[in-house]
């Protein structure tokens, strides 16, 4: 199964990216480090849910729209493996 | 905001109680202990993703399908909070 902190950290950098914002600028903005920013980014990070508030705060995204972009890339991914499983 | 960990504690303490199981038999099968999974559960702590796989396949529900539900519980937590305001 897909980790949940891949598909939000998969989110965050597509929200982020499409905004043309640098990490950087995201981090400080949501008072978090760069380095914590990136690795959650990359999903080699949990973030706490507290954390993961500001970040949305400093997107300007709030939190119910970004875990349902992750909740439809989540799908995405399941029908995907299924389809390797069928094809087998 | 809403934290993301009340939510999906909320969303696998339904999916639990919908099939009347013990948080005993969920998490013996989960292989977490029954004080982590309460905890979950309650919002009070943050379940790696690792072990939120493992609830969800006790659960017999995919990871896809617990974050719809959550993103679902988020927008009416959102909408609930935004008429509050209006009210005011």
């Amino acid at each position: 199964m897909t980790l949940l902190r891949e598909a939000v950290g998969q989110a965050l950098r597509e929200a982020r990216t499409s905004q043309e914002r640098t990490l950087r600028d995201v981090a400080r903005q949501a008072r978090v480090s760069l380095g914590y920013l990136s690795e959650v980014e990359r999903g080699q990070k949990e973030a706490s849910s507290e954390l993961l508030n500001s970040i949305c705060e400093s997107l300007g995204l709030s939190l119910a729209s970004l875990m349902a972009g992750v909740s439809q890339e989540l799908k995405v991914r399941e029908s995907a493996k299924l389809s390797v499983v069928d094809a087998a």
